[in-house]
């Protein structure tokens, strides 16, 4: 037994986690090779700038819609981190058929593409989504029957489910991670990065979906990667067929009530800047509003998140933060103002 | 509240369970319209040769992968049971495509048919299968993960949650119904009409897949209409938002073993015929060995199966075997030869 791969391919690669876990693979020596297959559809090349000398990384531009373009990333793959997705649950409102895509038809896709090269170690970027809505009961992996109520939630359910299949049927060994909300620096979504934006148009008011009670268990990105790291390695002991699921969460949550004052309080605009709250207990059809999470499963094989979900978040903040007035010119074209004395406070 | 719904569509109607199910809809005089839609690839027009006569019939031969072809079946439907489906869990093994489009995909068209006509009432016919192996214990609803080790499982348990996230997306409200395993006349498939076809071709032997200790809950074709029916009333009466799901299976099994003897019993082949096992615990990759479903939830709410697995499986081999006898000719083309003695001992 190995106790790292060597060779990797990193589906969504160029996205928010995927870089993150990039720059982990390719801090550790004992890489051989990090393959990315990413559409660029949300993934920026921003975010994998710093590796532009190192030769043992592998850009391959292409969609996972299309078999045939993707079969060349595998061969040889020691382990798969399949983390490409739609990046945000609400665009399934409007686009019923953009999950199936994006996540069950692509997932299927890369398994396909693993099969026919002989490449058999699979790790799924999944979420507690799946659990559907059942309120503030902390979620295990044994809980059924999962009733996701987005379609985001059922694309991660189909994508599991084929992972399953491919390990009862071909021999495949899976482990697939359920997040709670990830949060941090090359973020191009969520609540952290939505109340930025809305503060810099207008600083005056910040508009909140829902009544602000919502609460979800929050994860920071760095701490995820370790989790992933962590996770690689059970998925190397796994013998032929098995597919284990985990959560990875802290077992708190935090309310977007809070996430809302503690950004304020970062960037010196509490008092000054009024916080608006719907009157729905969820921000959008498909929301779930209350998520608690049980991560002992992970723990007890040995891995603990260093943060509470109110400490994921603030630390969160303050990495975004940072990032925002750093970075290079950004594909997405959104810029922090100088002219924003407060955000100085975030320094 | 409606007590019956009284137009309904029926996908995968002309099948194996969507033709009795039809049967029973149109002896209904409450029933306004029936409307099918098949791509009779595995559905056949000599199962609903009874019905030519009844205009409330409507049948429409059309593909569930092709949306813009099947939005005219839904506008004003009250209820769609969706029985479509790949209906061999072997075929996932060779073309591993199929089950993700004639389950997932099929299913997603269905339920976006169905938003794009404003009708929200839907009925799935799931499967056991969805628990993946769990030995012996009896699966109830409320088990997790859902870990299935076929790909037909994996297009069952993706179809679940399609369902589900329309639900909660939409608010569609849904009925899951996880099958034991389904037998009877008008079957296309299955171990009893294997055994039967492999006794036409030759009677001095028959081969086993596995060995024989196999062993699932059966369920009588007509018992499982009842079931369905039965179902359509709780799906009437649940609000929108809500997605329910329940076994319907005995609480026991019969082994393939015992499948084998009982139809050779049944044939007068007892003795003269060797049964030949095979030496693995399960049929084929992605079997599930052993299977045991607690179906206490639809016991609960109402119904009962009147049958055990012994049971179902007897009345079901003395059907298919009058079935085969007195049918017309058959678009499959399989025939039970008048040479063979034997199977007169079944009438």
């Amino acid at each position: 037994m190995r106790s790292t791969a060597s060779i990797y391919v990193v589906s969504g690669g160029a996205g928010f986690i995927g870089s993150h876990l990039v720059d982990a693979l390719l801090a550790d020596p004992r890489t051989a090779e990090v393959r990315i297959v990413d559409n660029f559809s949300s993934g920026r090349r921003e975010h994998l700038v710093q590796h532009r000398n190192d030769c043992r990384l592998k850009i391959y531009e292409e969609d996972l819609l299309n078999l045939a373009r993707i079969l060349p990333v595998f061969p040889g793959a020691d382990c798969v981190f399949h983390l490409a997705a739609n990046p945000d649950a609400r665009w399934g409102i409007e686009n019923t058929r953009l999950d199936l895509e994006q996540e069950t038809i692509a997932t299927y896709n890369v398994l396909e593409a693993m099969r026919l090269n002989q490449c058999k170690r699979i790790l799924l970027s999944s979420s507690g989504t799946v659990y559907g809505d059942i309120g503030t009961e902390p979620a295990l992996e044994t809980r059924g029957p999962a009733l996701p109520i987005s379609l985001y939630g059922a694309g991660k359910v189909a994508s599991e489910a084929l992972i399953s299949a491919f390990c009862g049927t071909f021999g495949f060994s899976g482990v697939i991670l359920r997040f709670g909300n990830i949060v941090g620096q090359r973020t191009t979504h969520g609540v952290i990065f939505d109340f930025i934006r809305q503060l810099v148009a207008d600083s005056s008011v910040l508009p909140v979906l829902g009544d602000g009670r919502q609460a979800k268990p929050y994860v920071f990105v760095l701490d995820l990667v370790a989790a992933l790291r962590f996770a690689e390695q059970l998925l190397l002991s796994l013998p032929p067929a098995r597919c284990e699921p985990f959560n990875v969460a802290p077992h708190d949550a935090t309310t977007v009530g809070h996430i809302a004052e503690t950004l304020l309080s970062c960037l010196g605009l509490l008092g000054e800047t009024r916080i608006r709250y719907g009157d729905t207990p969820y921000g959008w059809p498909g929301d779930v509003a209350q998520s608690r999470m049980d991560a002992t499963r992970l723990e007890n094989a040995g891995f603990l998140l260093p943060r509470t979900s109110d400490e994921a978040v603030e630390t969160a903040i303050r990495a975004i933060l940072g990032w925002l007035r750093t970075r290079p010119a950004a594909e997405d074209g959104f810029k922090l103002p100088p002219s924003v004395r407060s955000f100085n406070a975030a320094s």
